[in-house]
């Protein structure tokens, strides 16, 4: 009973995945978390999302250990504990291969910032971390991918709390926020973001960065204590 | 009671958006003005489509005060006004992030006219409003950005009449006309016009531009005293 | 009462356009003819699809003459009259401005026969004809379409009653058949085809043609006295 | 009576192809296999997929006989036939025309293996097959089709239970699998691995192939004997 609000959350989230397009068959996984509980509700292992319910979202702690539910939860379940262990302001994970996102994920480039829809949501380019070392990947290497995003993001000095986005490189997105439906909208923004910037690419190969007064008013019109959007 | 007749007109415009592909979540907003009582009805801001109804349009005047409602409108509101203050012509206005639209400006170019589905709509090239100065940016941004269109139309002697399109460099499209719904239209042409000019330059680099005697032909068909499409 | 078969047969092919994504708007229209008769039917012009009904599918004799209907036909009425004059074999005949096949329209190109899909229903490039000289063009336009499509086809030697579609130059496609149920098929084929031969060209700037073997054998399963594909 | 399993198998996964968006028209074909009982069911030849119904599948020997069935089998029948005689371990073949898929095909390369998504499934580029020869084509058509794909495998000593698709050069793919419905599947991935490899080359024309770390892992997470993903 206890687990019931972030397994709802969770069910909840999962079931946007297809209708905003951003998964083919069982292709991603949103978890939630509580984190006082010290736990989040995951989708369970290659589940199609039509048979999904929330009762079947597993409990797993922060040390990716199962605390509750009878199926085998999802195969990324570890890169999500790492994260909610190490990054303690966030309460939602999304994994997808989105088709644009991973794109760019595949050709190891961070995504540009090149317009005012990408600056309403970061200030930076999307980080896309350099695939991680052979002897990572035979070891945990579910474990490890979590240690690779909160790398690439300390050696950028990125904030987690501020860009909520990035892409493993080779592999495909990850995205995250304050909770499972926040992350989701995440995933969806980052997917527009990764199309359009291929297109601007393709219609001028020199198409300059967004200019440092546009990205910071943009985002400030959504974020901080000046923000102005939304009611 | 007296605002009743735009409040349903842009009710019924900002629906569109969704339904026509041209937004993502709230990336967008319409409004439609009465300009005999000097005021327009318009999106309040973050609200998504699926909450919206008439009486949560809010009414506006053409220095962007607000007239009536109880929520917070579109933080584009102030574009808004000062495209309706100075175009006395016109009675709708759309926003959105359209995608391949929003790529043309992301890009920081004109979108040529390449064949006659432009032609049939504009006589020019879609122009691209250069990214404002800094100054104009960490000032009154989006009254400023009504300038940006407003300026750039005079400095190419375009009639706002004629051409009911633009896009904004470095951030999205806007549009317009005798009334909101003529304005959600021009925001599918426009949409679909980048689609294709994409395409074109990818099919053929040096794909020409159309010729004169093609423009003016095509354009007097649909606009103009002796046109002679629709009933 | 004596047009009702062909009144019907043009509204359900009309309103099979935006369920193929054949169109955005009223951007096409279909005609269906009675070669007995000497009369087709066609879209009114500028209605929209949501708003037709056989009934209001207009009659026009093979010179252009309306023979009955209250509403305007289609402003390419005429390209249409041309045809079925001219070509004695056709029952239906498609425009559209869909989205691949008019950028091929747009970029002056033919497009090139890369594999079996384009050679199920053609033997050759699918010709683009060039843009007709201003003097047509200020002249009698939609009557000189049709002679700029005859005149591509007779130039260039090609049957009609094999290649059932082709591209105007700066414009955008038409397609004929045995009945206007055919010419539609042949409009979303050619949008097919067309969208694969630009991602070809992406993905092999030097894509071969296909082999002359290749072409024959395709075709003739589809048609021809050894035909065997279908029931 | 007998067949009636095998007919409702291919029957459901014939169905899958219109609503995977896979298919336009009746461009594709899936066939289920009873090993012991030496047949398949397959769709009949052009018979719109809305028209279809488990009992109008056709029942085919493996050389390519009709053993039931008053319709004419689907016109890739004899390739079909092929690959269930000699790769035994299949239960399920799908051949479509699906556009990014076919694209690849038509252009003549295999699709390099540029991230996780495509190691899911595959530890091998996807592999295009060459043309089959003009004394092949003006043969015995579709039942060489058969022997240019498994000569592709053997040549480049690829095992058929491992990749489980691939393409025929100016062609299009073809998948299989234990059974119909995997087969299918296959052929979704297959088109989202061609998908995303075409964007990957345009935002990186220099993009790396996925290291032989990362495709062990990722493969051997899904399949073989250490498997942890699904339930």
């Amino acid at each position: 009973m206890k687990y019931e609000h972030i397994q709802q959350e969770a069910y909840e989230a999962n079931m946007q995945l297809p209708k905003l397009g951003l998964v083919l068959f069982t292709f991603g996984n949103v978890s939630a978390a509580d984190k006082n509980l010290g736990v989040f509700a995951i989708k369970p292992s290659g589940v199609p999302y039509a048979d999904l319910s929330p009762d079947k979202m597993v409990i797993v702690d922060f040390d990716g250990n199962i605390a509750e539910g009878s199926l085998r939860p999802s195969s990324d379940t570890k890169t999500h504990a790492v994260l909610y262990k190490h990054w303690n302001g966030i309460g939602g994970i999304v994994h997808t291969h989105s088709t644009y996102a991973t794109a760019w994920a595949q050709a190891q480039r961070d995504i540009p910032i090149f317009g005012t829809t990408h600056a309403d949501h970061n200030t930076t380019d999307i980080p896309c971390a350099p695939p991680m070392n052979d002897e990572m990947i035979k070891g945990n290497y579910e474990y490890e991918t979590g240690f690779q995003i909160i790398n690439c993001f300390n050696e950028r000095r990125l904030d987690y709390k501020e860009t909520e986005m990035m892409l493993v490189g080779n592999h495909a997105p990850f995205t995250w926020g304050k909770n499972a439906a926040k992350a989701v909208y995440n995933s969806a923004v980052l997917e527009q973001i990764a199309q359009m910037a291929l297109f601007t690419e393709q219609i001028n190969n020199n198409a300059p960065r967004l200019k440092d007064a546009l990205i910071k008013k943009h985002f400030e019109r959504k974020h901080g204590p000046d923000s102005y959007y939304g009611q």
